[in-house]
């Protein structure tokens, strides 16, 4: 590797010299000194030279060379990669962290292109166009740096606490979810279809006996909706736990992971959040609160709101009031709104016992947006088959999945998350467009 | 959750009342004691009963439980899961950790079927379709263990060392690496392809100016082929770095990581791996061999091996007979074969300078079988398209592509690595359908 130092750890070193490599933020190019920010994945420094514009003497080399950077400093485009040799100069009067590298030698490593053809008023979609250079921006790069923190402290957790990590097949040769949103694949002789999320195979770990698993990975959905919220791939996190008592065992170990993640992500980008975002993280307390759906309509019903809906679900606006309840009331940013009815429920969640027409399961809704679903799974094979033939599906087309059951297999459950609306409603993002590498939508599929 | 306690922490626990839940591996069911092995996800454990063949006071309802039990036992199906309460005895006459738990309560918690469609015998393709039953085979759950703790390893390495972690799309709007081998997805008005590799995306994340990324997630290659290495979906381990002087670096990280599992699961599964697969994990010494293709070439032709292949490639004979011979004369389990030839290599991996016959890449070869393929990458969009040309493929199609490298782009390069045959060739096994969670072929789509 080049012996480069990172922007971020030249305010331990001394004066003298150094080398930085990065990328070209702004130049500007005065007649007597030029300054120019270099950014690199760490941070941005000011790099300054004192302009030779003219050759004094023909003879001397190093005067040649004096001149030879000027202009190339002036003639930088933004964007190109420069590796610079200089002196560090630590000096409390430059804003950009106290310190400057003056100039010794400037490499053009790789030349951008003079015109950038997004700017920081692009339209959103304009900047999905051209992400690479829209993830130059230190407050994107702060994202998917959260979101690393993020996915290694749930990791961090399910090692700690024995899970298995499962890696689930995104071709199957059915449905796992819904007819109605699914991807098809040529697959040789036959079709496949794209995994609409893990849950099939994450529970056919119950029966393997891993007892507890995990995976973070795609999942896709053929949606055709544009809303902030929805994306046609996105990245599902997965638990799936044997020997529940009830979803309440699976609630418990969501929420050690969220106040997990949340302490690393706090401890880790506090500050940083605090500059780009503005954001105090806050670590939630558990128990995070839990309400009954049926409950949570009451309760925005008794405060003026009723949800347009035909069926037993809530609808998004009433998510968030209820949140604007719990807020107020717990103080609480996520609250568990428990207890579905069975007719908005997938054939395979638990129902209660002596009531058919609730399951065990739950949303999580952090900042007013539903980010997870959670459930106990029916493991009786018979009620699951009858569960499954009442929501209209064909039990011979799930012969696969319902072997699973026939064998032995513990009571279990788990939830799946959606990573960027975690992220979004972290940072408060208004799309998850945002806290997506690399977003799909129907009409997006490039870059 | 229930107040289970996990086999494997049995030992620690002194005599005394303990409950346990896993499921039926064996019945011994003798006229005066009856034995069970219950096995859980962490290990087995005997469970005794006194058999009560008869109701020996018909007002006595503990003699009727009894009898109760002792029924129960006998009509046990391999399979069941159970939960057992009873009184735990350290006995070291007992073979299986020197303890067992005599039957205090049984509940047979769900039902196996009476006939396992699988045996100890069954072929592969067979305990395939019932994956999820041999998969509780201890060695099979061992696998997946030392997957996880490989993962967790090479994450933490990526964490430690200020690495993004990315999640690249799946579906693309062109091949990533050959037409040849591409699944098509009918994506709303058009069609989409499945990502042979994140590899376009993870070096899109270089101008963007992430710096260090990695990747652990599926990749598709529509193969028809059938041999123990191949899959049409398996996970594919990633990274790519910015600012590498040649790919000795990429080589450098290369080791590191492996080093860093290698170590991990030798201190975490070191004793269960000698146990289940007779292995002694060695973790190996840095730096890795390093043999030039073609010298590799030479030396197995010298060695009496003519490697029967029209290009320039080494055949999958070939690799394991310069395997042989680096383990005979360095003892080393891993070589890298390097500088291939441009013409059996990608149109982005970065060729020499002076002399465009050779790229800077190499291939992983772990105990005879080539695990990944690593590369600096061309940066220079001009010499990238003059490749991508003289490859046959059209610049026009990689638009998006080529756009990364217009706006300055630091030098990099990276690895793409096989976790499945990682697996396979560090436990001796002898395909790669034992160490994927559920396999997928030309002719296996299911479970």
């Amino acid at each position: 590797m080049s012996e480069r130092t990172l922007v971020k750890n030249l305010a331990a070193l001394e004066d003298g010299p150094v080398s930085v490599s990065g990328w070209v933020e702004t130049v500007r190019d005065q007649k007597k000194v030029q300054f120019v920010v270099l950014r690199d994945e760490s941070g941005a420094v000011q790099l300054v030279n004192p302009a030779v514009r003219e050759l004094v003497d023909d003879d001397d080399p190093e005067s040649a060379t004096k001149l030879a950077t000027t202009e190339a400093i002036s003639a930088l485009a933004h964007g190109s990669f420069l590796t610079v040799t200089g002196a560090l100069k630590h000096d409390e009067r430059v804003k950009l962290g106290g310190l400057e590298v003056r100039i010794g030698a400037l490499e053009v490593v790789s030349e951008s292109l003079p015109e950038t053809p997004i700017a920081a008023d692009s339209s959103l979609d304009k900047r999905l166009d051209w992400r690479f250079l829209d993830l130059r921006n230190p407050k994107q790069n702060l994202i998917f740096r959260v979101q690393t923190t993020i996915e290694h402290a749930f990791r961090q957790y399910w090692i700690d606490n024995d899970f298995i990590e499962i890696h689930t097949p995104k071709l199957m040769a059915s449905a796992s979810e819904s007819r109605a949103e699914l991807f098809e694949v040529g697959y040789f002789e036959t079709t496949a279809y794209l995994a609409q999320s893990p849950q099939f195979f994450k529970q056919m770990a119950q029966p393997a006996g891993f007892g507890k698993v995990f995976e973070i990975g795609p999942a896709f959905r053929a949606d055709p909706s544009f809303t902030s919220r929805h994306a046609t791939e996105f990245t599902s996190v997965d638990a799936e736990i044997s020997w529940i008592e009830s979803h309440e065992d699976v609630m418990a170990l969501h929420e050690e992971l969220l106040v997990a993640a949340f302490t690393a992500v706090k401890e880790k980008h506090g500050e940083a959040l605090k500059e780009h975002f503005d954001l105090d993280v806050v670590v939630p307390s558990r128990p995070f609160p839990r309400i009954p759906l049926a409950e949570a309509k009451r309760i925005v019903g008794e405060r003026g709101y009723e949800i347009p809906r035909a069926d037993d679900d809530m609808d998004p606006e009433g998510e968030r009031r209820i949140a604007a309840y719990v807020k107020e009331e717990f103080g609480h940013d996520f609250v568990f709104l428990t207890d579905y009815a069975s007719s908005i429920r997938p054939f395979y969640h638990m129902r209660h016992e002596g009531d058919s027409s609730l399951t065990n399961s739950y949303d999580l809704i952090f900042n007013g947006v539903e980010i997870s679903t959670g459930a106990q799974r029916e493991h009786r094979v018979d009620v699951l088959i009858e569960q499954a033939r009442e929501k209209g599906l064909e039990p011979e087309e799930l012969e696969f999945y319902l072997d699973f059951f026939r064998y032995g297999v513990p009571p279990h459950g788990g939830f799946g998350m959606g990573l960027a609306r975690v992220l979004m409603l972290l940072l408060g993002e208004q799309s998850i467009r945002e806290t997506t590498y690399l977003f799909r939508g129907p009409t997006r599929l490039l870059p």
